[in-house]
This record gives C-alpha cells, sequence and structure tokens, in this order.
C-alpha cells in the first residue's frame, strides 16, 4: 500500500510514522514547505516527490491534510487523480463537495476526523462518506479507524461540523464563564459546583478544552467559520455565530502565544 | 421552627411541603394569588396570612421565592424584617444585594438554588452566603440541604449565575446544533458520536435539557437576562448574550407550548 499526504503537519505527520510502522510506503511533496516541517518528513524517512501530481501518479490513497483556507485551492491546483483521493480537511459538507468535485467523482471521499489525532494517533476515529469510502476504508487493515456511514460526499463533514458546533461552543462557554469567575475569585467554586451536576470527568475534560482551545484559537476560529457557513443556509445560528465571534476575539488576543498553557490558572493568565 | 414564604409557585410549594413533612409551620399570604396557587396552598393545609408583613410578623424564617423580576419590588414592598430573610431567587449579585438592603443586613441571606427542585425536592443543593446565612442553615435539621460558602450577600448568587451562563448555554448549543442536525436527517449519528467523547450519561442529559429548556424558555430567557446584567459590569459577555437571545427567540416560537416535550423528537417537531 502507498499513500501520499498533502500537507505535512500534526494530522498528516503522525498518520504518516503510524502507517510507516504498519508497512505502509508513505510520499509527501516537500517543495516550498518550512524547515521545519521537511526536517520531520525526512527524520520519518518519508518519500520526498517534487510536487503532487508527480506523487499522485505513485500512490493508491492522497490523503489531502492541509488548512481550511487551502482545501479547495489544492483539489484544483491538483486536478484528476487515477487512485482515490480522501480530503481530510475540517470544511463544510460544501466545501468539501466542491474540492472532491475538482479530483474526481467515484474516486474520492469525505473523511472527517473525530477526537484527537495527538491522543489517539493512527487509532483516531474518521467518518468516510462518498464513492470511494469503502476502499478508502481498507487502510483498516493497516491500523486505522475508518467507519464507512454513506455513499454520498458532505455526509462525513456535515455530522463532524454539527458535533464541532457543539463541542468548540462548549469550549468557548467555559472559557467565558470560568475567567470571569476567576475575575470575581471564585472560579474554584465555580468549577466545583459544575462538576457536581455534569459528573466525574468534568474538571480534567474543561480543562483540556480550554487549554486546548486557547492554543488552538486560529484553527478553532477557522474552523467555526465553516460551522457557520454551514448552518447560515438553513437559519441564523445564533450560539455557533457568537462560538466563532468568540474564538476570533480571543486569537487576537492571545495571537502571540509560544508555549501551550499547562494548567487553568496559566490559561487565566493569558487572558489578563 | 415557623417558615413562611413569599411567592407560592414550583420552588415554595415543594420546599413547603417537605418542610411541613419535617414538622415545620408553614405560612403564606395568598391574597391576589391565582385560584391554581390558592388551591396548592389549600391542599397542603398552608397557614395563610392576609399580607406579607403580617406573614413576616409570625415566622422565624422568610423565604423569597418569586420570578427575578419581582425579586426587588417584593424586598421593597416588605421592608425591614425582624426575623431571618432569605432570598432564593435566580437573580444576579446586585439585584440580590439591592433586595437584601431593603428589609435588613446582618439577619439576610442570599440562597440560591443548584440543580432541580422537582427532582430532589427539599434535599435540593441550596448555597448560602450573608450575615444570617449559618442561621439560615439552622432548616438542614429540618431536611434542607443547605451549604454556607461565605458572610458577603452576592457570593451565593455570583456562583449560581456563572453555573447558569454555563449550563443553559450548553442547553442552547444542545438545541441549536441538534435541530439543525435534524433538518439535515442525521441528528442521530450526530448525538452518536458526540456521546462518544462526552461519556456514557450524554444522551439522557441531553435529552433532559432539551426538554427542560424548550418547555422553561421563558424562565430561561428572564435567567440569562440577570447572567448578561451581572458579566457585562466586567467585559461583553459573547457567549452568554447569545444563549440570551436564544432563549428570547425560543420563547416567542414556542410560547403557547401546553404540554412538556415526552422526548427529542417532540422537541424537534415543536422548533420546525
Amino acid at each position: 500500500m502507498k499513500v501520499g499526504f498533502i500537507g505535512f503537519g500534526e494530522v498528516a505527520s503522525t498518520l504518516a510514522r503510524g502507517l510507516m510502522g504498519e508497512g505502509v510506503e508513505v510520499y509527501t511533496c516537500l517543495e516550498g514547505r518550512s524547515t521545519r516541517t521537511r526536517d520531520l518528513a525526512r527524520s520519518l524517512a518519508v518519500q520526498p516527490c517534487s510536487n503532487n501530481h508527480e506523487m499522485a501518479g505513485k500512490v493508491d490513497i492522497v490523503l489531502s491534510a492541509v488548512t481550511p483556507s487551502q482545501a479547495i485551492f489544492i483539489a484544483r491546483e491538483l486536478g484528476n487523480v487515477n487512485g482515490i483521493y480522501a480530503d481530510l480537511n475540517n470544511v463544510s459538507p460544501l466545501t468539501v463537495k466542491e474540492a472532491l468535485e475538482m479530483v474526481g467523482k467515484a474516486n474520492t471521499v469525505d473523511a472527517a476526523i473525530l477526537g484527537s489525532v495527538r491522543k489517539n494517533g493512527l487509532k483516531v476515529k474518521i467518518i468516510a462518506s462518498g464513492g470511494a469510502a469503502e476502499e478508502f476504508s481498507q487502510l483498516n487493515d493497516y491500523g486505522m479507524n475508518i467507519e464507512v456511514i454513506g455513499p454520498d460526499p458532505g455526509q462525513a463533514s456535515a455530522i463532524k461540523m454539527l458535533r464541532s458546533a457543539y463541542t468548540k461552543g462548549v469550549s468557548a462557554l467555559l472559557l467565558e464563564s470560568l475567567y470571569a469567575a476567576y475575575q470575581m475569585g471564585i472560579d474554584e467554586e465555580v468549577l466545583k459546583y459544575i462538576s457536581q451536576t455534569e459528573g466525574p470527568g468534568f474538571q480534567e475534560s474543561a480543562a483540556s478544552r480550554m487549554i486546548s482551545s486557547l492554543y488552538h484559537a486560529r484553527r478553532r476560529s477557522e474552523e467555526m467559520g465553516e460551522v457557520v457557513k454551514m448552518l447560515s443556509t438553513e437559519t441564523e445560528p445564533c450560539m455557533s455565530r457568537a462560538t466563532l465571534e468568540f474564538f476570533k476575539a480571543l486569537d487576537k488576543k492571545v495571537a502571540k502565544l509560544e508555549k501551550k498553557p499547562a494548567n487553568i490558572h496559566q490559561v487565566f493568565l493569558e487572558l489578563e
């Protein structure tokens, strides 16, 4: 099995490392990438290609794992491919359909990652829909955790977007209400009394959500932009729009955050 | 022990029933109340008073349990009382302090209910702060579940308000994102995949929150009005303001809801 990655950030490099451990040949194009990315790819001994076209000609499955704003651009630039093309990006159903139409039809997959690649590695849950979803799920033989949910592109991203609307909204609520509590000197009490109704895992998951949302504020706001784009076609998504605005403001405030906060207290200090 | 209730809605009548079962004498004023309330008070054999002044003269502890908008009006009308006065209303720290100053100082309590009186009855958790919080907690000898958290009025309500900002925001997020999922025919899938990361109790608690928030949309919007009033003195509470707007719009939409929905599907049907 040969797999090529477009983009080589956290998602791609984590999956690449895992797949190579299972005997898969992994390719990527490193032209124009940062020194850090090139060094990372070289240290993993990924096979370099001079461009994405060349790579697509060599592999069985191309995986696009770029930022939401690049998803369509990358697909347009690539054009038709012969193998399977899976879009792993955090984009709305409309965006993923537009991107997939540019590279083919029956051979494409709308793939959506649910959960943390950093925590779960190759075993992270991926839901997949589209003409080639079944073939794509052959990667389960190489340690991946892909669940085919249907034949239509857009289904997987829609589920992911709506799940995001909820989970990212919860993160924004936590940051807003607990920071206000911190300013009033009652953050520990508020956290304690919320925990009494939310269950035993609440404090830990709240801390992890706040830390991660602060650190990835820009990515959260890009993803929420896609959520709002999707929901606005039906109604006015008041809560999701507020979540988007919250993360935009947060990104402006902590734009220069160099280190991930170690605990909730450090999150509050960054917000001051 | 003699306790008097100002207001005799769900909270007051539930606590009254419980306290009477523990041998407490319960008083309330029924002048000008609805037939339903008068019948309820009579069926419980609560001692009737012709006005709140008369009642306050007879009891050890006065409990105010009215709607947020009435909290100050009721206190102003009552004026100084000799016994203990506890404000149980869902109001902001500023509102509760203003109300308590009208009836006294050392003899007052800021009391905040955390959780559902309907589900927990007399055992519902109540946090209390203010000059008379310790004396107020003597009601624990009669089956109540009061936790004294500090000497200053406003502390208990502040904790409750910030807890509300989170829990009511979560309810609004659930209603918005799952209704959008329902419109796209993927509500079951979205609920399933959120549950996989949120833990085993999620589906049940999500259903209960959505049903209750739809049915009590007006009360939720009044409570969120108090939350926003409190938070706006420090910053612009983007998520809480959206929650307020969400419940205002929801209240307009379902104003005539006569029966509590039995399940999530009925919630979606009401939203259509």
